[in-house]
């Protein structure tokens, strides 16, 4: 395709975006295919020849055959899971990243990549209130990690780097390694205690207060003072800020002391509700981070408006990170990297290489400032402290968890009919997204289901949040 | 942003990287810049306030402060590394997957995401002639990874899992499981081992044949027994089609029954080299893999005209691989999922998150059709053999490997100075590079520094070729 095709495709395929952001309300959210009804609407076998410079054919099997199996991410009514934003400044920084087509492996292959990329880091210290430790310019640092889980494990891989006195990339781990969370940390933690060859046995579960589904400190360290007694080496404490469940926040001040005093490595996984600091009202989410978080992620592609992926993780002390990650072959050796005047991206991650993804959060943050992402992040919390009081002035309905920010966990009180009481409102979802107006997935709080109603979609406003809670009554009343 | 000013804003940037890609060759093609520099041209601090739906400071700024700290991998003479291509339909993928800004983490949260992955992998098994066994309708499978580096990473927790009886995911590793590797296996499969817990110890060291630096089987089977005699667990061979280093190409068939007999998962890295099957001509690269191999990965964002991140990889069975990977959160569950009758691809990779990467890989193949892929793949091998048959009728340089695809390593012949012989090479390289007409890196083959022309960027032309092997010529003749 030459530049001058490009330059009319693009058009075309920008035109097609922004028409499907105008459009995307009168889709239904979810999609409704079957297994296999995509596919077998595709060419089985692939093309012996190109579409001889036309987007035709492409675009219209876009609309055809690949439309009906998107789930619209990106609708009013998408209240699932956590949202994932993708924004016009963000689509247009990744676009820029993609014509470039560079590789950010080392400095030396494109200096621009590193060296924006550790100012956004640096950016987002100032704009989350996070402790200077984190900045680039000292012995800590920022980076840009595929998702949180990716972060999770390479915080892992750090702390196992500090624990063996950096034996462990030798001679590796053994089952002794104890890695501490609670039944409502993010699954990915438990993933990467296998995946570091520790194994599932190797994560203690920490108690939760049945209220706040936070993190109990005290059973914390009675944990830790029975595992050193048996001889037994804990590794890691993986505090949430903001739990994929309910958003609850363990008290990290307290576990960071623990951990201060027991020596073992605190991260910090706030992938979901990390960014909410960009209030200073919601500021108080990180207490206890500054003093003690030895390694912190957050997710700008979940609710800071900018496209997966673009986890920011830091670290307070990255000799451990680099210690555990660093590998220099002789084809990657360069004179910027052996001056060690430079930072080489490609040791503070799992893979090689690495694209410009700095450039989106750099077009994200210019074009909202940030009084924009304040304004973004408030006026969901606001949406969502909204519903949640209308939720707590209708006796058929409980709040099952605390709700700070912009999720709320909710159930309709079935009076008589304990026993069907998850399956009626698991009917309920079911019947909501059945609708294809709002789409909402479900947890489970004290054993029992419950609604998630999950802020966070750009184009989500006050009028959305009435609709889906007149539709979750409608559907209760169908049922009382 | 509203989808009318993307309309407006989408469309410069296209132009921009229209224009950029017309004007690439006029650039210099490494950096220039000083470590710091880049950062250094831009504000501090974040901005407090946006920028008013205005894109000109923010596109002054990309062409004054963050463009001379771009080493631009699409430039013709870009000769360094692998190359890294980046093309029309492949940018127009990826836009409208940043575009829809769809999750892709279980078949629910947008089947099209995953089922046009699951037929895409299927189309590059025909395409690169890969063992049925590979395909998705089967008890294999095919997966996007983020890079091979993630792929090597992942088949070793697969491995891990067969030949401990899946108990790894509960009990971790020992440091008796093994890996076998050759010395220019990349470096990323010790960092497997490392990141696995196995630790670097646990990697055996296969000797290679001087002449073509491929792994020699004979060695293997030695290493086999004797650690099996010792009482260890021999676990994965990593084996390579196309080493970083010189593009050598391991006897897969060979290893293969050395693997198959012995029990032990045989992985085959062929990030580079693998997408070169697309070429009848050049399908003998894989001969053995479809016997023996257990996995497979080849980088379509390499060599294969598909923008970074694009990493195909499939297992001949896909049960262990999921047995390693999977888990299932409460708020993850589903109908689809639970029916059995859908893929969740968050089981087949370390993250849980997933960005909609077969829509490029869509957009390439239909756009180029088989026979333009063909005829990208074979014209650049066809320019490196002229190059090398230039060199091997020059006799003040030698070949120093097989260059049976698109990379030629060469040495300049230095008479009488052996002393400072890589030196004077590593110097012609510096000039060249500083010349900012070409870029180039180095390896060392046999303990002594060579140059490796490696040709892969799709507007690398017979005449950048021709001025390269004029440049090299120069500087050669510049020190004799």
């Amino acid at each position: 395709m030459s530049p001058e095709e490009f330059r009319d495709h693009g058009r075309r395929v920008v035109d097609w975006i922004a028409l499907y952001w105008e459009r995307v309300e009168s889709l239904p959210v979810s999609s409704r295919v079957r297994p296999g009804q995509i596919r077998s609407g595709l060419p089985a076998d692939p093309p012996e020849s190109g579409c001889g410079g036309s987007l035709d054919a492409l675009m219209a099997d876009l609309d055809e055959h690949i439309l009906p199996g998107i789930t619209h991410w990106q609708h009013p009514g998408f209240l699932a899971y956590f949202p994932a934003n993708a924004t016009g400044p963000s689509v247009l920084g990744d676009l820029l990243s993609s014509g470039l087509g560079v590789q950010g492996m080392l400095w030396a292959t494109s200096p621009a990549c590193t060296e924006l990329e550790q100012l956004m880091l640096d950016w987002l210290v100032d704009l989350l209130g996070l402790p200077a430790a984190f900045r680039n310019d000292g012995p800590g640092g920022g980076v840009i990690q595929d998702s949180s889980s990716g972060a999770n494990f390479v915080a892992l891989q750090a702390a196992l780097h500090r624990v063996t006195d950096g034996t462990s990339i030798t001679e590796g781990v053994s089952g002794s390694h104890l890695v501490y969370a609670s039944s409502q940390t993010h699954s990915s933690v438990e993933k990467a205690a296998r995946m570091a060859g520790l194994g599932s046995r190797a994560v203690r579960l920490v108690d939760v207060d049945p209220r706040t589904l936070a993190m109990v400190p005290a059973h914390l360290s009675e944990l830790l003072a029975a595992d050193r007694a048996a001889g037994l080496f804990p590794t890691m404490v993986a505090a949430t800020i903001g739990s994929t469940s309910t958003t609850a926040i363990d008290p990290v001040a307290e576990i960071g002391a623990i951990c201060a005093g027991a020596g073992v490595w605190l991260h910090i996984d706030a992938a979901f509700a990390g960014v909410a600091a960009v209030s200073p009202n919601l500021r108080w989410i990180n207490d206890g981070v500054a003093d003690y978080a030895d390694s912190y992620c957050t997710d700008a592609h979940k609710w800071l408006l900018t496209n997966f992926d673009a986890t920011a993780f830091w670290v307070r002390d990255r000799r451990h990170l680099l210690g555990a990650l660093s590998i220099l072959p002789e084809y990657l050796r360069n004179r910027a990297s052996d001056s060690g005047e430079v930072v080489d991206y490609r040791d503070w991650q799992v893979e090689l290489g690495r694209r410009f993804r700095a450039l989106k959060l750099w077009m994200v943050i210019r074009w909202y400032g940030a009084e924009g992402l304040r304004a973004h992040i408030e006026g969901h919390v606001a949406l969502a402290q909204e519903l949640a009081g209308w939720v707590r002035s209708d006796e058929r309905f409980e709040i099952v968890a605390p709700h700070p920010l912009s999720l709320v966990c909710l159930r309709p009180v079935w009076p008589g009919r304990d026993e069907e009481a998850d399956q009626l409102t698991m009917s309920v979802i079911e019947s909501l997204n059945s609708s294809g107006e709002v789409y909402l997935t479900h947890t489970k709080v004290a054993g029992r289901t419950v609604l998630r109603v999950a802020i966070g979609a750009p184009a989500t406003t006050a009028h959305h949040v009435e609709r889906v809670w007149e539709l979750i009554r409608a559907e209760v009343e169908a049922r009382s």
